[in-house]
């Protein structure tokens, strides 16, 4: 069975935008492949310098996999930080890595662009972002179109280090996500932290509620035909209900009489049907810090095992330790 | 007793350049410091992409260290890429050091300078080398000048770093070393390997005299009187002998009536003197791998022990692991 590998950067809490286009997608993988999820908290050290806050998020972020499914006997659910082997591998392809291939990353240009302070981190991001994948030997990689750069320059990494020390390295294939198309946040912008305009994940149902109710729409009076296409509210509503069900409200709000606070409520009802279980459950994983712990404990164990085999061989050839 | 640190490339055989500019002061220090010694082979990484060779080169420098007098019982010895939580630091500080200060380095400005190809070790050689020293708060570092800028990067890197979460890394001082004038090589530019003038340590004799009567020098004929401080021979001499015996040598070129031959023999017997029974010592830790690996896995478990230490702290206060 192939390997897929997805990770979640913990620069706060998951959040809707991150449900339906990166953990829904990735959790359906478990299907198909041998799956790897992991904690990207080293990735998250690139921006959130708290240390409370970053440990608190990656174990809320361990707790929404849980919640949401994932089965951690089958699959694999692990802390970045606790496989210190990536962290050496990424030092290692920075050998194998052209600073000309670095200058030439979108997240690097966009921060360029934002002309926000850049460190070293985000700049080497894609290394570290390659030893992630290649330290387990993943097969595939789920991307959106905003990875896809950073999973090529994975894959030239890899063909250097290969090319100087023969096939120890699994170049990775990308696996782009059919979902992965933008969800809106409350105000039509793409959901995201820095807009400030996220539905965080699991709030307790009156405060959904209330959030769902501030979604923008336009102001179209109830009576009147409405364009649902173009609506932030229908468009997360299609990613929580069925295609029927769908098409349903859809003709309704074409066909004038039908009000935006009734998709609204629409909305409601069919993310508490998606998503209210696993709001107890991940309440559960999150009383009970101990079992949580050992969870990732036995995670870090099992990924330990898979990256240090690999990286024994990759160190013999580079002409670390003793004895080749 | 304070913390002196001191690591050597092993991006190739040992010279006499490397032996008086660096390994002989820095044996020296053990006199006043508790001092560790490593072998910095994922420096050499950025440079050499021959697996063989670099194991090879990394188990020659620490023969050479331990042939020169190391006690690895006193003292510390021990390779880089056997301590993993230097490289995982080093991950840790690349998100404390802007891109700007990676970008003003003398290193990668030479590199530049010379158009080689830059790769990203290359470029964030001066986070790793941060890491090498925080990672074992180190009190001092003694550098020649070209390191001496580095130096105040890794303050800068420690101080943002402790800005952020406290006190946790030390910031260390630099030890100017007075000895470390340039060392002239065979054509009396700097001895370096990039310009194929060395003369390697534990040469065999013959091969050794051999080196040193092609020791470059004027063309002053044997009767007239010379200038010693200008030559490579008697500046090599000088760092082997003692200053009295110097100054006689010195006093006798200058008369006149001695040749440059005669200042060759004297530094062929001073080397001698100094390497001789160095040489043979060298020949035997050379002779019994098991041993050398034995010292050098005895050296990694002290140096891993007093790395994790404070790297435990670190990974606590950055929000890495379950609990705080």
């Amino acid at each position: 069975m192939k390997i897929a590998l997805s990770g979640i950067k913990p620069s706060g809490l998951p959040h809707i935008g991150n449900y339906l286009g990166m953990i829904r997608p990735a959790l359906r993988l478990a299907d198909s492949y041998q799956c790897l999820y992991f904690i990207a908290d080293y990735h998250a050290l690139t921006t959130l310098h708290n240390g409370s806050e970053l440990r608190s998020h990656s174990l809320s972020v361990a707790a929404t996999w849980l919640a949401l499914g994932l089965d951690p006997t089958r699959n694999l659910l692990y802390r970045q930080s606790d496989v210190p082997e990536v962290m050496e591998l990424a030092w290692i392809l920075s050998c194998f890595t052209g600073k000309g291939l670095l200058d030439r990353a979108h997240a690097f240009k966009d921060a360029q662009a934002q002309q926000r302070e850049i460190s070293a981190g985000v700049y080497t991001y894609p290394i570290l972002m390659a030893a992630d994948i290649l330290a387990f030997g993943a097969d595939v990689v789920p991307v959106g179109r905003d990875q896809k750069q950073h999973l090529e320059m994975c894959r030239d990494i890899a063909q250097r280090f290969n090319h100087a020390y023969g096939d120890l390295l699994i170049v990775p294939e990308a696996l782009i996500q059919e979902e992965v198309e933008t969800i809106p946040g409350l105000d039509g912008r793409k959901m995201s932290k820095s807009y400030d305009n996220t539905v965080p994940m699991f709030l307790p149902a009156a405060q959904l509620r209330k959030l769902v109710m501030r979604i923008q729409t336009d102001s179209v009076p109830v009576e009147e035909p409405k364009l649902p296409e173009s609506a932030a509210v229908f468009q997360l509503y299609r990613h929580f209900a069925g295609a029927s069900d769908a098409e349903a409200l859809a003709e309704k709000l074409r066909a004038g009489g039908t009000g935006w606070a009734v998709a609204k409520q629409a909305l409601f009802d069919a993310m508490e049907a998606s998503l209210g279980e696993a709001r107890t459950r991940y309440r559960e994983i999150m009383g009970d810090a101990d079992k949580l712990a050992g969870v990732l404990r036995d995670g870090a164990e099992r990924a330990r095992a898979l990256a240090s085999a690999r990286m024994a061989r990759v160190r013999r050839a580079i002409g670390m330790g003793s004895s080749a």
